[in-house]
């Protein structure tokens, strides 16, 4: 890339320098890639990705106030023009904070023309250069979406439109959007249902805009088939935002829906804990649960605050919560083939260029630190043996026969008439929270 | 019951009085039960029933404040002279107010003993009693439910219990329970899962958990095959409270969960909107989701408060609320051998004893109103019609092939370049919210 | 204006239509302007006013969407051109609506400038037209607010920003804004710190941005003063967004603030309840709690969705909302200057221009509706009677001694000794609730 | 007390042990009470309390359960036995945790009795006790309160209630709580208002209630005037529950009360982090805004769960919390004559005498931690000087005439006249945080 313009000159390969000082914000403390930590690298455990949307092409802009990030150099030209630029500077950036992924919407990599044809000319374009820097740098796709929200046709849905002709426009973006992705080899191909969903219940056939939008899915599943594309099906719960409501509402919602229309080996989840917590759970909660079904595939590693409303996407900075995610993805052996893709964005006020650097660094430092944090607690042992312990009474008697299915109502009441009432037992609540402390 | 204790002295069977004063509070406005709407009566429409623990049961206490009802008369003598007294106060109750149908929890009805022989003993000594004056006034059991949540045993859960010890005791009281609903005829069994959840992940197995509970419903539903029991089953989903998180957090979480194990022809739901909106959703939602995927068996018809963060069980009073879950119901035909349950309880404040027959007579005209509401806009048609034109192109070409399963992407492409951009059609939510306030 | 071009052609001017139809949405079927309730004409009650911004600014775009509004023909030409035909537009839709007040931001009735100078200039040019078309109509200023919040210059606050050139240009800003109201006969000015609070309490001096915010009001004060502007000042507050944290979160914040800076005074409060709902009290409570602490002066008569967590700013359309709205502004005798804004939006898939009307005349109808209602509950005089009964022991005695102040510790020990214990008395929610549905 | 009975056999007094295992749940890791930090011991920063209600009084029991920690020793005999019996326990506990502090309600400490007179007399003999207990130990009353909420008589209000015959019992009941808080040399005394609002608008008036809310705290003053009390009065802020609306709903709303009736120098507020979150802020802000004030009395260090919508007064365990919290303590020089008071229950399944030592060791340990990580960052002095120079504008030129408050908004349309637009400034809001989380 030497012949090409410098978009963040001044700025070095980030390093590890485990004891840098409060100030040094410019380098890793814990994150630290070619470590082994149970028998892989920090770098395969966390499979670190940028997101293209919100940090190159993000503009600051919020409901209440105009574009602050605009001054991007890499906005400068035609469409076209901006639109390489910006991979550009996106490739330098990846390079030089030394992650590996990036994901990528089909209408941030490039711009939508007039026609479905031209749009899918600009994508090719864009994306020749994309699998050129790919091939450069080593940086790969950890997913592809197609952007189903943000054109006015979706306003009122995509799969779920109450008109045919936008479902039909959303199916031929996804079949681009799956060529893409086989082109540039993505690891995952991810449904973010943005404007599935509704606003009003008195204009809305619930009944009929699910069962479209299996449809939809199943259409997508057949021609992955066709084209021999490899790449793990993920789709991503919100439970609103923009809709008033979307069908994807959590976790548990999506497993439902996918169970009810055979579609469960077709796809897996992407859990975005901001997400998460606007559904009312805790942070880790849908990450523990899509995990307990199987059903893990990725993880969009941002934060919202707990006190507002709407999805702020803010880098996540918090050991506790980290930890927590950690935990999960290591209990479950690693998130293969997806990863921690920061769906993050600098606040619209963090205007300097360095503010991008320092946010993914934060960031991924706090994900290492939950990492090295979790590794700990499993390799002790000893929460992970408190629970064991506290399950035993399932592995022999009568509890062996509840896990095998055997039990029956007559065979509980016949032992409580010879055993009586259960022994009271503490569930240690405080006792794992102070333990949990420990580690972090 | 001429030769019994009257507990509701002064008051006397409530009447119809359409033209009744503002302050006529001690009659129906609007509910004429044997008025005929769309070929059924509003009593077979609206099935009401009334809750005992709520309203002969229920203290007053709060978190914050020692009970402020306990002065009933039917809360003297011995635990089981009471629940006598307490019985044949509720009859009387549901004899004044005109409701047909009632809906207990095992241990509201009867005291718990100190063993489980001696719960069962004072069970069926009570219930020979409510056998008695159910065939007595004709009033019938909505719903039996066992309380496996209020004892200290199962603090920690009970099908979730990680003692097994605790799961068997529950299994007992099920099985006593599904005896009893066999012998009193219930047309329903509800499980609502209040310990079926966590409070701290740290010290929880979540997919253990959720494989238990799976095998208590199935033991469960075997057990009724076998005693012959042919009422419907309903889960009863809440999201939080008193846990943290409960499994059953809301109808598409108990559908995925059922999904999941192969228990959906087994159950239906019976839906809460207090416990909807505790969930995140709008007071209607459930019951419009439940509905969709053909699994609304029944409604807890209260009411919270949208500013507040817990149950509160009000009586439902908003006109909106109460047309939108009548609408969604009659559309569906009816709710039978569901019905609207009064799962709400007066203020620990409103303790006079007319405040049960207000409270109660208030719901009860405020769902009769939903119910002239919904009939009113069905029979009219518009906004049915309007709903179907909206959603009219799925009837014929490319829309009948999605409809049917047989579209692929690539005929979604070529739809597309034949016939390029959707024409923009306003989604009309303000239109729709007018008209439906032509009906309010 | 015959000589100028019609944007809403085909729709007369809006009609009373009291037997209108469920599908008739383009006429009022409850507001009657001139209609005389309590003295007093259904248009003075209400005085209601349409905001500028979102139904002649607004572009339907969101978080997630690009705009789906832009086709409104008045967006055609130059800035100042779209401008002028945007205003002629709003004039037009006001008379035909029959809406006598309008509010406007500085920057939506005319295109910021390179330079405040540039700014100032297009501000005097279009506000002469405005002036003029308010002579032609009769159509007045409701209130002016000067947007102090969208411009990138403000994202780390106005008045409150670290930088004090930002402040000085929310100065300067606001002077021309003074200005601008005495041009044109604004009855209010408003201030909405949308920018004034904070994301990140580590980079923020909370002591210090509260102080220059005082500081900032008593200069507007001021310069009002000596200009002989006679409009009232209000405060709108919001708990949130933009910002994380805003100061003005609610009623008794910024009552609160007021009362500590010697301002309360120079303000009162307009309140939005779609940012009451927002800091999690119920719709009406902060108009309650502003009208009791004699600050209620005007109202931006919207509506959220209690199930999510941004400001949707929708038309309302709850009666049940409008009533107890109308009853607290009847009962303080009515808003002047203030009035009813509506400071709501078509949904952005409400694209039709008839939708533009649809949304005002039912939001106009509900009001009309709510304000009915509130007559005739306290022309009944029942409910208030019996408010009026419940406090009564504060007429006499004790009671007497508490309501001038003169009563002590002693006296009441006193009291107590000699009386016991209070008697029971029943709180008669559900009655108060079934009486005021009778007016419903 | 040799003398007496042991309440925790085996449990000797908690030690320090820094380098202590993570299974080491019995002592501190991190509070080391007399080390000094800035000048002052650990022990003086922190000032621990422990409370007495839910320690000693609390039963387990919740909305959905019955009680769970009935097994307690101190419980049995008869309520005066046990009263004493349960303060040994405590005076016990204080002991041995090494806590110099408490703070109980005069109902938790002693049975209230059938009428006033018995209800003192009752408390005579128990406090009689309790000095005897402070006078051996050494352990301080850190506040006082009434218990104005649990009895059924103030279930519609205390010094709200409409009827002013409760008001005089309430009256009645501070005026010994004052004397109590005399007698045992409280160094405060809290008003909190659980019940000091309302359910429903409709049969309230918010006005009138207000109005004697602040004629009692007046009598409250002058009282402890008259009797040479010389301890801080603090209200405690919570927005609801058990009340719908809670007149104290957060820090904001009480400052305003306070100045709208001239009651500023009489309180300080009690800020309790649960009931902060409960109102919709971030877990530090009421303690960061009542500082700002200078009105930050003490705290109530608990902690809830931010995806409930409850109280559930957890032992505080987040460092992240507990550091921002002691941040802003150490800045304002300290708590005193405030504290720590753990108004946090263990959890109704923590059912182990050892879990209530566990629970206040680990929550101690948090706020060492976050009392040591404060003084680190406020000693390198790298985020203070860092937000100083953000506001460094403010220290000269226009900046100083808005801070001494002589500033016009013609001075500011000059500035920008000369000046033109402010640069634009980055917020670094990640940067913050990254340098928080190395300190952490």
């Amino acid at each position: 890339m030497a012949a090409h313009e410098e978009f963040f000159a001044g700025i070095p390969k980030i390093q590890y320098v485990p004891d840098a000082g409060p100030g040094d914000v410019m380098c890793f403390k814990h994150y630290n890639p070619t470590e082994v930590l149970m028998g892989r690298t920090m770098e395969d455990w966390l499979r670190f990705s940028v997101c293209y949307w919100h940090s190159f092409c993000g503009t600051g802009a919020d409901p209440f106030g105009f574009p602050t990030l605009l001054q991007r150099v890499w906005n400068e030209g035609t469409p076209m023009e901006a639109a390489k630029k910006r991979l550009r500077a996106a490739f330098e950036f990846f390079t030089k904070l030394g992650v590996k992924f990036y994901t990528f919407h089909d209408r941030d990599m490039s711009p939508e023309g007039a026609t479905l044809e031209e749009s899918n000319k600009n994508l090719d374009e864009i994306t020749d250069l994309a699998l050129q820097l790919q091939t450069q740098t080593g940086v790969k796709v950890l997913w592809v979406t197609c952007n189903l929200f943000a054109h006015p046709r979706y306003m009122n849905g995509a799969a779920t439109n109450p008109d045919c002709h936008v479902l039909a426009y959303a199916g031929a973006q996804v079949k681009k959007g799956l060529d893409v992705a086989k082109k540039l080899g993505a690891e995952n191909f991810v449904f973010w249902g943005g404007r599935e969903g509704f606003h009003s219940i008195l204009n809305t056939d619930v009944a009929a805009e699910l069962k479209h939008m299996a449809g939809f899915f199943k259409m997508a599943a057949r021609y992955k088939e066709k084209i021999g594309l490899k790449c793990q099906f993920l789709i991503e719960p919100k439970p609103k935002e923009p809709c008033r409501h979307q069908y994807d509402y959590d976790a548990m919602s999506v497993i439902g829906f996918l169970k009810h229309h055979g579609l469960e080996r077709d796809f897996k989840l992407n859990i975005e804990p901001n997400h998460t917590t606007l559904a009312g759970h805790s942070y880790e909660h849908d990450i523990v649960v899509a995990s307990a079904f199987g059903m893990l595939g990725s993880v969009d590693s941002n934060t919202g605050s707990p006190d507002l409303g709407w999805d702020t996407d803010q880098f996540p900075m918090d050991i506790r919560n980290t930890t927590l995610v950690m935990k999960t993805i290591v209990e479950q052996g690693g998130l293969q083939p997806g990863g921690l893709n920061f769906d993050a964005k600098v606040r619209r006020e963090s205007t300097d260029l360095e503010d991008l650097f320092i946010a993914h660094i934060g960031a991924m430092d706090a994900f290492a630190r939950g990492l090295r944090n979790a590794v700990h607690i499993i390799e002790d042992g000893l929460i992970t043996g408190m629970v064991k312990e506290r399950y035993s009474s399932f592995s022999h008697g009568l509890g062996q026969k509840v896990e095998d299915g055997s039990a029956t109502l007559e065979e509980m009441e016949a032992f409580i008439k010879e055993n009586g009432e259960p022994k009271v037992t503490s569930g240690k609540q405080e006792k794992y929270e102070s333990i949990f402390n420990h580690y972090i």
